[in-house]
């Protein structure tokens, strides 16, 4: 069961073919981050993931990982604060602020951070709902 | 240049087949989306879109039609207020709230809308800078 002030991690990076595929199946084909020649003329220098992207592991690490199956996604809040790129080693950073019992709900904040740097690139708060593990 | 009011609408619908890849390239792999079998054991009965699939829309738009190129992404709230399926015509709004002229950002009232039923799956806000067009 979920409890206040329980923190969980997942490590991950993406591939530009991987950022390339997104793009593909959403269409945010926005060349910022499929071309690295037009990126380069932006103040990002190279191809920028998704923020999208980076958000979806929080989707993923709620439905499949922590806390899991039957997991239902109510909310969530996204502050993209810096670029994040292709082939860096990221880290999803997940702490229970509150559980509310009796509606089998939590509130998490939900982090990214560049696993060399330590900067923040993606801060936010989570609403999930899990009838068995919340 | 993006105006205080103003409004923007794309339809959208995502096939079973896009779903399957964006859980695999995002590593979303709950069965709640890809496995038809396992969803009709749920409260949703059929596979469901990821929540993400649908934010990802908003990116698009901001990234490459409205305000378009050079749209920087600063942050995006979302409520995932009702299941979204495959191949059900949806129709994303987006309505600017306020314009920040000399940051060059705007803050724009994001919603996903089921085009029949008029139902609003999604809402949320987003805070978006472009340079040219804001």
């Amino acid at each position: 069961m979920i409890e206040n002030g329980q923190t969980y991690t997942h490590d991950f990076k993406f591939t530009q073919d991987e950022v390339n595929r997104f793009a593909e199946v959403t269409g945010d084909k926005n060349p910022v981050h499929t071309d690295a020649e037009f990126a380069a003329k932006t103040m990002f220098k190279k191809p920028i993931m998704h923020g999208m992207l980076g958000a979806a592991l929080f989707s993923k690490v709620f439905g499949v990982l922590f806390p899991g199956e039957g997991t239902i996604y109510l909310k969530q809040s996204l502050s993209f604060l810096k670029p994040m790129y292709v082939d860096i080693d990221y880290e999803a950073i997940f702490t229970v602020k509150e559980v509310i019992k009796d509606k089998h709900r939590a509130i998490i904040e939900t982090l990214i951070k560049d696993k060399i740097t330590g900067n923040v690139c993606t801060s936010g708060e989570a609403l999930v709902m899990n009838m068995d593990r919340i």
